[in-house]
């Protein structure tokens, strides 16, 4: 046998050798030659990672020069005791945390980590309905029982509010085997919910506080900014270091802050859902990210923030775009905002989001976060050419000239609050029928919709699906936005429970 | 309580943020200047990753300019449909697998989407027991019921053997509700067992096969390499890109081969085990990798074997001192081995293994993989310098020469058959006193001991410990080996169920 798989294989090897070759050398432009190629194009970004790849890490020396592995002297990311726990150390004195984790496989791995901690298999949690999918995921993972909670709705721009502390208290008087509240602060928009009056409330039902910040790795370093979930009350926190800070994708942190919860639990999740084979360049990342905001962050930070202020003063002159801030702090349930994030908004003025974003893109060569129905949302960041923020400036007054009042259609993107017959892991088990999507009214779902960006579930498996439901997918998907989650990539079918 | 928050924060940051840049000041050296200097040391890499510093990215480009997000036209990992698609098309493609995932979170991340892609909270499954940590971990955090085959044991050399098929039919005779078999295979000592015949009797009783190949990723490009696992059988097939090709740490491999394994399955799971966030860097160094082995690997592999064979000629002329490779394949249960893998053993030589790693490291300025009880092991790819291998020969054969004929202890480090009392998730439920650790004999034990390098447990929660075991541990820390695991990272105590 061995000998004839071998043979076998030389001769598939030497032919698809051969294939490869030509492929390699017919192939125009490989994965590499598109990057090298788009980090010409002068495209600017107002989008993550936060270093708007305008910094840089080795001062020219390759990444593999320093990619090195767990060799003396070089500490274990899973058992720290030399180099990296000295970096963590260094992390969480500046953050006044109790612990802090840097985190290679990015903010999901410190959410599963995190509620996996807190909570066995089967265990009842609360989670915000606008939570990341990798919330969803753990709760698939570990069988857990989940109760929602749902931020309020900002009709007027189409985007979610805060949490009410009151809602989560009635959620938590009638679930009193509740393991873990689980909470995003600030969203993808910047919207920040009141932490302080949640933790307060959590704690008073003895459970614990898990905040997703990963938007918020910026939180604190100005007194501008928004103050961050560990310093008012919550227990554990994530944090995206590529999102606003200018580390690399893929890094994160979680901090832990108080008694309530064991470290060594935590580090024994992170152990399981991170690689033992982390990247030191990754992890190098992290560290020159945070020694950087330590010595220069409040100052780079106010520098931003008074660019910012009079991009939108600026940009608020306009009759029709403007990029709300102080107005959004009046809405029910929004403690805070987050200045740094741009929503910028084009209702009723005849265009969509997407239609934004695609003149930034083709006629001004820039590219922002996300295109939405109702607006594009910009990242801004220490690593922002504020001269480009300016030229942003200008391109929204431009555009706004040549707009024109016009009511858009009122659709509401408001999360529905789908009738749920099973659990996601039941969900799992049972067995399933493809159908079209758009006849899949009344069904049962048996695959998650997610509207990525951000990555929230518009339906979650074990949900009924509505006539609206399906309306807002339309919605969506008419707008070229991008709908994830369903098996057939297509979005034409869905998984429905038989 | 808002402005009390910020003001405490402020008072804090201030003060804080002086600390810090003092500390930041005194600090000499930081974690950026500890992987600068020791790329500048020179001392030899005979151990991962397999581009051994040696190759180049991007060509002078800071990986910064190039770490993008999933911006238009540059696909989406979990949903991949542009350039990651094509570029894992491109790997499959060349592998002959009927599907190949990228992965950015090692090879940890395809054992626990692999083994969760074909069981359910609480099924059964059978591993090698000298499998790797993320095996186990799986188990854990999904409370799979584990039966364990055994390796068989190489006593002359202290290292594990391959898997008896007889044994595996055995289990899977008794246990017909078992829902997969996951083996590793090569052995981080580069020990291959005969996959074609334990597929066929894996399948026979209708359950799959997991590998987890991950130190055989370069396994089939010459024909005087191992076939890989996925053609001769295997249904999942996990490779580490970073431990024997060149690509950067934390990249791997997921390969799918037949119809047994649901591939929406795999990638549902990748996709919770997986960062939403995933680094495009690692992505390009795997594409970059796989093309220039599918363009020059045959022959670079043809180059590397033609100098290890001299050299295993060379140093096996040593009186103590030898590379053994052709013997081991004469071992029971051993098919094949990997010749890229230097097992340099210094048995009945006066000396150990570590001590042998010792003067490489500071006579010879080399640093291998592992040192064990009695050989050292050294990793070799296609990006080792040809004349340090050379050199590495010469060295041996110059302490060699210093040695003296003395017989070691006849000690045992084969895989003890610890009593098991409770699964690993049950031990996890239960309630434990912390107990010093040599006086731990008979109690039940809640965590695991791991020996690290290569990270395989010598007890598992919720097994008795013995003895023999704490004979193992002690043999172990006297030779500066790694145990890790314990929550104590004294190695002082361990924590047992009550």
């Amino acid at each position: 046998m061995e000998s004839n798989s071998y043979k076998n294989y030389n001769n598939n090897s030497r032919n698809n050798y051969k294939d490869n070759n030509e492929d390699y050398n017919c192939q125009k432009k490989s994965f590499y030659n598109e990057l090298i190629e788009y980090s010409k194009n002068g495209r600017y970004p107002l989008h993550m990672p936060g270093h708007k790849r305008n910094e840089r890490l080795f001062d020219g020396i390759d990444p593999y020069k320093v990619d090195i592995t767990e060799i003396d002297g070089f500490d274990n990311l899973h058992n720290p005791k030399g180099i990296i726990l000295d970096a963590m150390k260094n992390a969480s004195d500046f953050f006044e945390t109790d612990r802090t984790w840097f985190l290679v496989n990015g903010s999901s791995c410190g959410i599963l980590a995190a509620i996996s901690a807190v909570t066995n298999i089967g265990d009842k949690i609360i989670i915000g309905r606008n939570c990341h999918k990798a919330v969803y995921n753990c709760a698939k993972l570990r069988n857990l029982d989940v109760e929602y909670v749902y931020p309020s709705y900002i009709a007027k721009y189409g985007i979610n509010g805060g949490y009410n502390k009151g809602e989560i208290e009635n959620i938590l008087k009638k679930n009193r085997d509740v393991k873990a509240v689980v909470l995003t602060s600030p969203t993808y928009d910047g919207i920040v919910s009141d932490i302080e009056e949640i933790a307060r409330v959590v704690h008073k039902y003895n459970t614990v506080l898990i905040v997703d910040e990963a938007h918020g790795a910026h939180f604190g370093i100005s007194e501008k900014i928004p103050v961050p979930a560990y310093k008012l009350g919550a227990d554990l926190v994530i944090e995206s270091t590529h999102k606003t800070l200018p580390a690399m994708t893929q890094t994160a942190l979680l901090h832990l802050k108080g008694d309530r919860i064991d470290a060594g639990k935590v580090q024994e999740m992170l152990s399981i859902y991170e690689t033992s084979s982390p990247s030191y360049v990754l992890m190098c990342s992290i560290d020159k990210c945070i020694r950087e905001i330590q010595k220069n962050g409040q100052q780079r930070y106010d520098e931003l923030l008074n660019v910012i202020n009079k991009i939108r003063k600026n940009v608020n002159k306009c009759k029709y775009i403007s990029i709300p801030c102080e107005e959004l702090k009046n809405e029910n349930n929004v403690f805070d905002v987050d200045v740094t994030k741009l929503i910028i908004n084009v209702n009723n003025s005849g265009i969509t989001g997407k239609q934004l974003g695609d003149i930034l893109r083709h006629k001004y060569n820039i590219e922002v976060e996300m295109d939405s129905l109702k607006y594009v949302l910009g990242i801004t960041t220490i690593c922002d050419d504020y001269k480009e923020l300016e030229r942003l400036a200008e391109a929204l007054k431009e555009i706004d000239k040549s707009l024109e009042e016009k009511q858009n259609e009122k659709i509401s993107v408001e999360l529905l609050k789908n009738k749920r017959m099973y659990s996601i892991y039941e969900t799992d088990l049972k067995e399933k029928n493809t159908v079209n999507l758009f006849d899949s009214k009344d069904c049962i779902s048996g695959e998650f919709v997610f509207l990525y960006p951000p990555g929230i579930p518009l339906v979650v498996p074990g949900e009924v699906i509505t006539e609206e439901l399906l309306e807002q997918i339309k919605v969506y998907l008419e707008a070229n936005m991008n709908i994830s989650g369903l098996k057939d990539n297509s979005n034409k079918t869905i998984e429905v429970v038989k």
